[in-house]
């Protein structure tokens, strides 16, 4: 039997990491499930921004760039984002979109394996990543993408010709989340890299790019790291290839030594090395205000709220229109990130339905309606609401 | 003989673009000749990014994606910055960083000229671009980067075997200005395309990149067009060879239907096909209340003042140190950007102390100083005072 909204009410009040939704924004009579998407808009963002117009750029001008951190903005930012997954300070940089960060860690593979042809994912990426693939392998001049079904990839692996396997470790549409562990030892055991997108893992699910051996990883910055609209990406090198794989996308910000305006490039051993250009100030600026948000709180808190929330929503929602929508999602939490997606013949307007009574979700061509759960601003009274009017609005749609 | 500060005065006093400088943040006591590194802070930025946390963001939300104009944003902002370099609104998009979009464009120009090899520029490009030439060249796995001095251009380009001629319009160290009709031509005629750097030149010096056959040209938001620290760079690519030139970092937001998440990459036909991912906001906003100080003022006046200001500064150092310094910069004006660099055995002292009683100069290794003019806030008598410190230190460094 689903919770009742009483005990929703009990859960909250003794919830670990409750007070952190004081440091979002959140706008009055919005239940807001679409963190997946665009993270909502940090308490502290405002004030940043201001000190960084007023005191910085607007008081110091140019200096900003030595007395105001503007330099090291992409490693502090990054060692931040290294906290949530699983990676080692000086492993993560914040630079980039999303999309060129993966291109750039594409063809530094093919290049750390240059007898080998294939760039191996599965169909059910994410489009822009299936791009950077292609885009990738053009380039190389020698590459090819290959795209698989998930119960394929072993076997692809095993064939040894994949210079790296790419994957989305949290699938887009459905929230499945992949072996991270598995995937990566049968990549290796493949004789292939590993590189992982985390874009709609970051945040939200532990990780352990360490533990589980990920040779390269990226992710964005605006989903659940909060860091707003188009926020810059960040990419994650393994120490051990850092300084051995090339930076692709050669520009002064990687060089050893970037004021001495050489006329060569001489890549940064250290992470720094795959920096490309100029960073994006008030981009890192808010970026890191959203991973503030995070302070004080662990990945292990963020994912028992997030698989509580998210059985909540599927036991209320099934319990009240189990027969007439589709759960999209693994029924088992394991196997899901921070998500829940239904399936059903109607299901772009009842997102609409929905976002008209207050509950933001989205819709995905052709047929799903995702649900974000984000721990750090979400409340269990409001999930169970925003379940119920889930169910009703699917009971109303299926007539 | 120099002008008086009186003289400066009157002209201050009829500046037909003067009362463009109230539209910028400028310290007291700071005369800053630095904006060609990075330009001040726009007055106008910190009510729009309120605006944008508060009512955008903040309030609405994903939202803001449909509801605030974010998607358009690329296209919006390339399109104020095609009027200020002579090309037709849908010919520019911002995005990226600089060196991310010179690499795009590099490997753009090699897949127009498959059967060529060469990348061609000169010794003194800023290095970042060379690195994107070396880049784009081990890229493409075909191309090399040939570095010839200007004089050597013209020789090369006859070879035949140049798939993009590549130049920063204005030399970042000595303010030169290369012949960019002349050049251009030059290349045509070669059968190579032209690439064009005018991160020096764009807000600063008038540009016809349509008159003068330009193919492709990119820029950075943060120096005279005033976008703020690491502000997103721009693309133009001329409207011909929109849709038949490739996306060499193909993404989601080039598909000509983002939001039907294909699993293969159909690049849109125009210049929204060259953009990559998401787009960066935050960035966008301040390099749009940037743009937005050029409102009402032509690039023939801003051209008019930065010479006067670049012939003032000459004269009044001239004058008093003359014997002491060597310009580096061209001495006609015509083959000037708009800045004047200096060079002396002790410039990094002499930028230091400049700064140090409140003149923003800045160094550039091995050996010049560099002192920009940036229009729209620079009166002519603070120029004159600065020149006549600069002339002050200048005696004392060389005692």
């Amino acid at each position: 039997m689903a919770p009742s909204r009483q005990d929703c009410e009990e859960l909250d009040a003794k919830d670990p990491i409750g007070s952190a939704r004081e440091r979002f924004v959140l706008p009055e009579g919005v239940v807001y499930l679409d963190g997946n998407s665009l993270g909502p808009l940090p308490v502290a963002l405002a004030d940043r921004l201001a000190h960084v117009l007023g005191q910085e750029w607007g008081a110091r001008l140019v200096a900003g760039w030595d007395e105001s951190g503007w330099m090291e903005a992409p490693r502090r930012v990054g060692d931040k984002i290294a906290r949530l997954i699983g990676a080692r300070p000086g492993e993560v940089v914040a630079c980039d979109s999303t999309t060129v960060a993966l291109t750039k860690l594409l063809l530094a593979a093919l290049h750390a394996r240059p007898g080998r042809r294939l760039l191996l994912t599965t169909t059910g990426n994410f489009p822009s990543d299936l791009y950077a693939g292609e885009g990738a392998a053009r380039l190389s001049g020698r590459a090819e993408l290959r795209v698989v079904e998930p119960s394929a990839l072993e076997a692809e692996l095993a064939g040894g010709d994949v210079a790296a396997l790419f994957l989305t470790h949290v699938d887009y549409r459905t929230g499945e989340m992949f072996d991270m562990a598995g995937l990566t030892a049968a990549a290796h055991a493949g004789g292939a890299l590993a590189v992982w997108d985390l874009c709609h893992s970051a945040g939200a699910v532990p990780l352990d790019c360490g533990g589980d051996g990920v040779d390269l990883a990226l992710g964005c910055g605006y989903k659940y790291l909060n860091g707003g609209p188009g926020a810059p990406a960040f990419l994650y090198v393994r120490q051990e290839h850092q300084g051995v794989l090339p930076n692709p996308l050669p520009g002064w910000l990687g060089h050893a030594d970037p004021f001495a305006f050489d006329g060569r490039f001489a890549q940064a051993a250290d992470i720094g090395g795959y920096l490309t250009s100029t960073p994006p100030i008030l981009g890192l600026v808010a970026l890191e205000a959203g991973l503030d948000t995070f302070e004080g709180i662990t990945m292990a808190d963020v994912r028992a709220k997030s698989v509580a929330l998210g059985e909540l929503f599927l036991a209320v929602v099934g319990e009240e229109a189990g027969e007439l929508v589709e759960v999209a999602s693994p029924m088992d939490p394991a196997r899901r990130g921070s998500q829940v997606s239904l399936r059903h013949r109607d299901t772009r307007a009842i997102v609409e339905e929905l976002i008209g009574q207050g509950v933001v979700g989205d819709f995905r061509p052709p047929d799903v309606c995702r649900f974000g759960f984000a721990p750090l601003y979400l409340t269990h009274a409001e999930v169970y609401d925003a379940a119920r009017l889930v169910a009703r609005v699917v009971v109303a749609a299926s007539r």
